[in-house]
């Protein structure tokens, strides 16, 4: 079905170890032997792979970085037009100062906004900023995923499952200074007594969490914590990479009225350009100045172009609104079809990003559903990343075919799906 | 002269902490009060002021990004194209394989590839991988820049002169943890001794290092450091960021005929795009896949796209033989300019970045000289990363003005010239 995509892949990984440079879109999360792994190109929520096979897109939408889909005219218009006047030059971009002027109108909290390319940096620079301004009590805790760098895998150098169940399981942490033991401790969501307790015992100078992943907050949870923090001087940071934009204009936290010191975007303000910001109070973000932190390529001006531009539009048309209802609508369909063929979904995630699980064999399960959708041109996981360009039709055209398949699936002893999709089954290296 | 822009930069210096998200992109570091800070577009080796002022770049050139001069138009239009068919989706982009599969062309030694898109990440990730590879010496040797990351910046915890001599002075490395104290050492160039002495007491297991800064290598002294890798098992790492495509196609060390286990290209190969890519040897760069190295928006196409482009560009027209040879003529005639109004000035740095220095009240004259360049419409520093747009007539005229500075310099007292120039000198953070 997708030969060309396929031996190319396995020909890539030779050459760039782990094929793509983003862990979830390696072909092993997927199909194994199947998945296209490349394109020609993409518009709106349909992918073009290198066979000129049009695919439906209800899987990563770029990872959750194309909110109003792809190929947004506008957003690639005010690019080009920055290209044709250069994006780079000695001096630097009128576009960065408008960007960060937006971003603290959005965040009337933050008075003050860096800018990196890659959500890793923007949580790295976080972390550099917080410890510039506590310098004497440098550990963390964390909640929910962090990205690559040091101070995120710290949390795993004793125990590689410290950091299970806030995105990846067994996240590797080899190759991250052993000296860093002890820097980085894992709370859990949603559970009080778990920040207090590190609170208690880990001298904690900064709090940095996703606000919310897989669950909602439940008792005031983040308004306790920032309670704690106002208590134990600790700085509050919050990564919105994942959740800004997709529910509010802005940050997450704006609907729940919990103002963190340093907050991080990505992913979505750019539309697909890289592109990150951390903005942050004055007094803590006096901190960027404090220490050294510079890079050439932060200085490029595609990024802050498509940001303002994908936030102007963002702010137009409430996308935010639009995909948590077709996410709440794909939720309530889920629910539906799991009633209806006795498959006890659990579903989860922020409504633009539904997500669900089978509690036995799920991982069976899924790359069934996977195979059967993608014979349908639709690709798919059991999370979707929503955009703007998933309307009622091509939501219920998924949805039709996946009725099909849960039909298939209450019919269909397991050991049969079993080996429709033994060769097919993904190869975790971190476990979701 | 430059009334919007030096408004504008105090403005966002209350927002952006520094001003710029590139050190050497403050207005601090070259006019205070007068450096224009903000273009609105760029061409060859022109930029145009926020003011429509048309002025030569005889500066950073995007600080060493673009060798080819701005907006090239068959880079520019190679991006576009990509653009026009989505520069981001959830399936993988074929331009990074292709970059990839050049990357190693060009450099035989090297088989294995991963990209990122700022040089600051890319120099991390040859640590990680290292130090995965060789967990029981997590150790570093260093010399030269290494960008803003916690390793790097762990050479001055203990004394923040340590990295001095090695680009900037005093590099701050608060908010690094305390606990990576002695986990980064620096070495002096061109000091063969200072390397084994480190070896000697240190347990390096991994030598980063740029291939030439300012002087040229002697005594075979990038030799004298790969026999010492091999004998101690220490894992070689050369940064190109600076240094490649600029003297030979593809990294600097393929001149003195010394390889490197892994090394980093970022800046000139996307002529103003970010990329960054890290090659290297396959039983090191396996680390890439053993420890978590991953992030969205290193899956993004700009970048790749460009960096193609670029290097076949480079090829086609033989960059790094061009911006090399006029970088020799300015140096010549710096010298000559030298003798001729007794300025004693010190000439270093690689042919395609000439830079001058004087041993007395330098930084006196270097903003004498950048403030009466800038009224002849130059914009300059003490150094110049040159490009192929500089051609012999805008040289020409370059030196045509400095002459003329040089010599009311040798009329002038020092008196006069700083009563010129005190309200613009430079106030470094940073010193160079």
């Amino acid at each position: 079905m997708f030969k060309k995509g396929v031996k190319l892949w396995k020909d890539t990984k030779k050459i760039i170890p782990g094929g793509s440079m983003l862990y979830s879109k390696r072909a092993e999360n997927f199909l194994p032997e199947i998945w296209p792994s490349y394109y020609k190109k993409a518009k709106g929520c349909y992918i073009w792979t290198l066979e000129n096979k049009k695919l439906l897109d209800f899987s990563l939408m770029g990872c959750g970085t194309n909110t109003l889909g792809y190929s947004v005219n506008k957003i690639d218009n005010a690019v080009i037009q920055r290209i044709k006047k250069s994006n780079m030059s000695s001096l630097n971009c009128t576009e960065e100062v408008l960007l960060a002027k937006k971003l603290i109108k959005i965040h009337p909290w933050a008075e003050q906004v860096k800018f990196a390319r890659t959500g890793g940096e923007a949580n790295a620079i976080a972390i550099r900023i917080a410890r510039s301004i506590n310098p004497l009590r440098q550990n963390i805790g964390v909640c929910g995923y962090g990205g690559w760098h040091d101070w995120y895998l710290a949390a795993n150098l004793k125990n590689k499952s410290n950091l299970n169940n806030h995105l990846f399981k067994n996240l590797e942490a080899i190759g991250v200074n052993k000296k860093l033991e002890n820097t980085s401790f894992v709370f859990k969501y949603n559970n009080i007594d778990s920040v207090k307790k590190l609170i208690k015992n880990k001298k904690i100078g900064i709090i940095l969490m996703e606000v919310q992943r897989y669950e909602k907050p439940k008792k005031n949870f983040l308004k306790e914590i920032r309670k704690l923090c106002d208590k134990h001087k600790i700085i509050l940071i919050f990564d919105e990479c994942t959740t800004g934009f997709r529910e509010t204009y802005g940050g997450l936290h704006k609907k729940y009225k919990v103002y963190p010191d340093i907050a991080m975007f990505g992913k979505a303000i750019g539309n697909g350009y890289a592109i990150n910001a951390i903005i942050g109070k004055k007094k803590f973000m006096k901190g960027a100045e404090k220490s050294f932190i510079s890079s050439t390529f932060w200085t490029e001006a595609v990024g802050p172009t498509a940001a303002l531009e994908t936030i102007e539009e963002i702010k137009r048309i409430k996308s935010w609104k639009k995909i948590s209802k077709a996410g709440k609508y794909i939720k309530k369909n889920w629910l539906k079809l799991s009633v209806k063929y006795n498959l006890n979904l659990k579903i989860t995630g922020l409504d633009s990003i539904p997500r669900f699980e089978m509690e036995k064999n799920f991982e069976i399960y899924k790359t069934f559903i996977t195979k059967k959708l993608i014979e349908k041109n639709i690709l798919s996981s059991n999370y979707i990343y929503l955009s703007t360009a998933h309307n009622k039709k091509v939501i219920d055209k998924y949805l039709m075919e996946l009725e099909k398949i849960f039909k298939t699936i209450s019919k269909t002893s397991l050991k049969n799906i079993y080996k429709q999709v033994k060769k097919n089954l993904p190869f975790h290296v971190y476990k979701k």
